[in-house]
């Protein structure tokens, strides 16, 4: 996929695609089919992969008739129905609704965004790793409101960046963790599985019901909870975990924009292969990636708190709207992530550091920015140095870098 | 376009589609390329129409190369160098910058956008007039905080859709109306197209440089006014526009919704042709519409908010990050609103009124909801009706009606 | 008021406060009163000055008892019964519904704050319009994506962000004209006027009813336009309107708070006072007039999509909740809009240029900031200047920064 | 406190208000104090119990002072260290800056907003509970997209109510363990700290200010963890779990106020006390509870995005207007989230579920909401019962309830 409106897009490859959608959702239908079999609810015969059924080919034709019932399922249904045959088409989507269908599939779809976040989130926390040891003791000026404060290190400011990153990571892990499917029927009561149960004559119809969604839910590898029609955190947890991803990383590149600045110039992005060019301006070296990344971080919050308005708003046993409202807007916030973590990976694994630069501006600040430890020598009746040295004056750096590296290697560890 | 996320995309056609914003950046260099010719400041060989140059086939080259810059207009006069060679070659894209080709692009596609947008409030604003109009006599029960209050009539409740649809209207003539081309150069001095001017020895440059500007603007159809890099109140008004459009239609759909309920059922939408029906429910006529425009009205004010956070953070002489989410939130914005503004028309225009229903629950509250016309009659001392009509508790329905007619039959004679 | 979450709130003195909505309730029902008296729908005996019978010291009770119905008209109009006695107790209220008191007054506090709003925005004009017109031909740096790029003015800069200020002031003048009264009684009929009317056995009940709510807007100083109890424009335009605003001021901020770093150090705030000082750092001088305006700006668009949220599922005759979010989320963003305008002002009145740095920041940066101008002097086969003067390659400067003024002085002619 | 624009504010008592803010300020100034001359940093000479200098009487003069340096710490660090005199003067806030002295108070009223929230978190959990147990068998219509759908109980509905409070409350659960207190000095470093250790000459300076921050962070009852001035996952993480609380309890509320319709009637809320009643219609009887939950969900996902667009573009070492728009963002979320809290614990206590109507409404429509049923009993060539009872048909109701039950049961002994 490609987006003229939105440079990068094709990091995301597939990921939540037209087709991506398809397709998980014919898996729905497909291992739902398996799984009624296997419980003895519907008849060997009826016994077929559906995935195999429908193609990308097919996306435009039931995208064009999904707005008449309002949801892609119905269509997709009659689609698979024609082209099973046979009783697999009798069979198929018996006991389920469309919600349980799309949820999945959506879902599905959101897990492989997850996971490929998370991927970029490991990478990324290696490379901040790299970057915090190398740069303990690299000081550099502290700036507060933009003004020159007190000195630090790089690698305090690196550290920062990397207990954001994991925070984040940590929240991308629970909300991959806790998607369930969704399997409940018209209302979420499965009344139409169990009635299938009962008029096999099944012993404990609830039971075999109860199985059959677990061994749905198995074979999607996802939890199976309770339906959760309208009670939405499934999907605002992991919205707000990639929403707090980009947080994380518009942090990072705010930072390296600024200290990008012609005037400040103590970070760069790796250049070359036309990387940060200009149509007219061919001395420029835009950090583009970093622009990239921002655009991305202050475009997300407002996709979040749609998810929320719909999970808000959501009713009766499937909402009027709200539902309908989060696909897109999932689809959006998930592919932009993965966009935006991927150009981070990339600005932190090239990242330019100019450690005579940062050296050259605290050492022409060093009068003001020891005005603190000034004021502390003051307290305590001591005499100041005539010619202070700033980059003695960094405290906890080493704890502070060695604390967030070990908190590093463990999430890595944790996560590998 | 379809997008299986949002069914019923295609309702906007191509509309801020990736190939509209090709087609509108090649005829932005294409103009601006006239206008260099057509001002002496570029010789007549260099003239060529550089629309025919580029194709949607370009799309994915162009998209993929975007990256790189931030943004798709360097491929984009990569491509059209090498594609129109001599002359053309060397002189277009003279005296721009990038964001001039896509902001003015952005415009065009916009400006597009808000047309269909208006076609569709025009033919609202019709269909509203007429059920005003024939309802203006047809009580019902008023519903306050969800409970019976008072009567009023169906062409009251119309009579308020009404107005906040022209409402929205007249923001959306105000907001096409201002959109300006977007001709600054560099950073919104024009200095190049004036150097070009100086150099060839031309009489007042400054003169010159202006008319270039303003040639261009007249042939794009659009007013010049002074380069806006990072003044961006023509986009966030557009957005802000199309966000009260949504707001109306969602006011109405979330009404019709309402009263479409079963227990209600005062209003339904037009069904046939599986519009409204279920996967598994086959007496089910689901008010799908409504359930659609809200969905779009639930996710249009994120997208305003982010359009307002960008052009709130927009800094330097062009924006590092919130320019360039711009781009994508203003077309799935306006994508959106033409998707809603569509489905609105369609909704209104198909409108089923069971208006036997609406006196049926008026006269069964008819006791409850004359409390206030009783309280007034005590007021002056005044008996009850023994037998009330609740029907004749209207107030000032036949003015609220006729006026909103009015209003639109004006509003129509100005927005023929 | 104070705000110790909030600094500078202050500065909005009362507005939009708690006392000034209780005394605009107690306005709204004593000019309606007056009007049902002058049109003789009540007994002269009724006529009474309700004003006087509420002060600051009844707000507690007020909001206490506000809760029990859901909104604080109820608890007035008991205790304006209670206080005001004999027929104005008995006449007080009727016709009138909790919304139409409430939502005048909320649009009458509104309206002070945009006139207040408005100065700001003039005396931002007039301190804009000098500085552009003292700087026209100060050379700076132009910056884009963080770097530098080609010279421009700092008269160039101000005419951008004049241009933000006065789109946004154009806004809000629209906006505060088109404030209508909300005058529609229980459903938005008036109907139990017309029925007061027509028991008084008046003649033409529905003309005295129009008449009614024309006096009654009058004396408010209001428009009258028909009921608009779920049509919410009204509310949203001005919303976007203050937004606007926030994102012009958030614009000039930041540019502020940019040059104001200690690297560029090319504007500077007005110090003194103990402004901009720091806890710790006795040599710091902070933005932070920039800082506490950037705030508002960034909390701003989340306001405005409430409204429009609001808007957007206003159902009924009168909305479950949507309407009542509106009111703290307006009043948030009004008083917000008031202080960081008057911190704008303020900040642009003080503001310090520091033109000598300017030069000498675009002379260091000489070579490269001409590279577009070598670009099209090898265009012309012309060579290029040995020692190059980049304060002459300023474009049409000196029309743009005319255009702008010439537009600051129509608008403070039109806005006197 | 009391809000005329926010009825019902007064439930969250002084939660994070002016007062409790200075209060923690105070608290933190002294527990840092305590720390130092625990540590042996300041001399015993300078213990003293700053939290008795201050009373919410100085609210206001602080209040104003703070706009000068843009926060109120520094004008309470100049009020205390003007009462408390002597050797403790001298000592107070060394080694801190104002955002440790802030934040760290922000987040002590921030975990005092979540206890209570959780407090109400619990109740609604027990309440739900015994409805969700006593209503398990209780048949009603399942409603989708506005229409009868096929039958389920109202045990069901409230378990999926059920799931959605404790998923939120999870969230407050870790959002609340993991709040930690903010201790990096001007930059992050904690250098004056560590300088201080130095000058005493004391051995392992560093670890002396790890001491120090730990023992402090001990008595405040808070985690400490690295100074996080710009990585502010701690607040949003915060924020999105009060934002989740108020979806879910948006969720209950919309439920109640639709089944509460005069068409429906299925629940009421506990009228009595005045409770619901109209200004002018006394029949009336609103779901005001509901309203104004609604109102509250409706209000706070723009709060949310706010804070989330302040952690995104935090930079450098303390961000210049990010941090200042958290402050109040997030007061306005946690006294919101605490009166929503509080009106639907006391909405699901207060509930009165009227099971004669759900039964009739049910019987009403059985034939239609039976489809599916005989959907699936064709599928296996059954025949169909010619008097369907609806109530039958209700799946696996019996193990959702037990399901839900039982994880509510777990809740609160985990969170006893």
């Amino acid at each position: 996929m490609t987006d003229l409106f939105w440079p990068g897009d094709e990091r995301a490859g597939s990921l939540m695609s037209d087709a991506a959608l398809l397709e998980a959702m014919a898996r729905v239908e497909s291992v739902w089919l398996d799984a009624l079999v296997d419980r003895a609810l519907a008849p060997e015969s009826a016994r077929a992969d559906l995935t195999g059924l429908v193609t990308a080919g097919d996306v435009e034709a039931i995208a064009r008739d999904a707005e008449s019932g309002g949801n892609p399922v119905i269509p997709l249904v009659t689609l698979l129905r024609s082209r099973a045959g046979g009783e697999a088409a009798r069979w198929l989507h018996r006991g389920l609704t469309s919600q349980d269908v799309l949820d999945t599939a959506l879902v599905l779809t959101l897990c492989d965004v997850l996971s490929r976040v998370l991927d970029e989130l490991r990478s990324q926390v290696i490379a901040l790793t790299i970057l915090a040891e190398r740069h303990v003791w690299t000081p550099m000026v502290g700036r507060t409101l933009t003004q020159h404060a007190v000195p630090t290190t790089f690698g305090t400011v690196v550290s920062t960046w990397l207990d954001g990153v994991i925070d984040a990571a940590e929240l991308v892990v629970d909300a991959r963790t806790l998607l369930p499917a969704q399997l409940g029927g018209a209302v979420g009561t499965l009344a139409a599985t169990a009635e299938l149960a009962t008029l096999h004559g099944l012993a404990d119809p609830d039971g075999v019901t109860a199985e059959t969604a677990l061994t749905a839910g198995r074979a999607l590898g996802l939890r199976v909870h309770r339906p959760w029609h309208t009670a939405r955190v499934p999907l605002t947890r992991a919205a707000d975990a990639l929403v707090t991803c980009t947080d994380a990383w518009g942090h990072v590149a705010g930072d390296v924009a600024t200290l990008s600045r012609t005037e400040i110039g103590e970070l760069a992005e790796l250049s070359g292969g036309g990387r940060g060019g200009s149509s007219t301006m061919p001395h420029k070296q835009n950090p583009v990636l970093s622009v990239l990344v921002r655009r991305a971080a202050l475009a997300a919050p407002g996709l979040g708190a749609t998810m929320h308005t719909a999970s808000a708003t959501a009713g009766d046993q499937r909402p009027d709207g709200p539902w309908h409202a989060e696909w897109a807007t999932l689809r959006t916030l998930g592919r932009r992530a993965v966009v935006a973590g991927s150009q981070t990976t990339e600005l932190l694994q090239g990242l330019r550091v100019d450690t005579a630069r940062m050296a050259a501006t605290l050492e022409a600040s060093a009068h003001d920015v020891l005005a603190e430890r000034r004021g502390v020598a003051d307290l305590l009746g001591d005499g100041h140095d005539s010619d202070p040295d700033p980059t003695t004056y960094t405290g906890m750096t080493g704890d502070i870098v060695a604390g967030a590296v070990e908190r590093a290697r463990t999430f890595l560890e944790e996560n590998a």
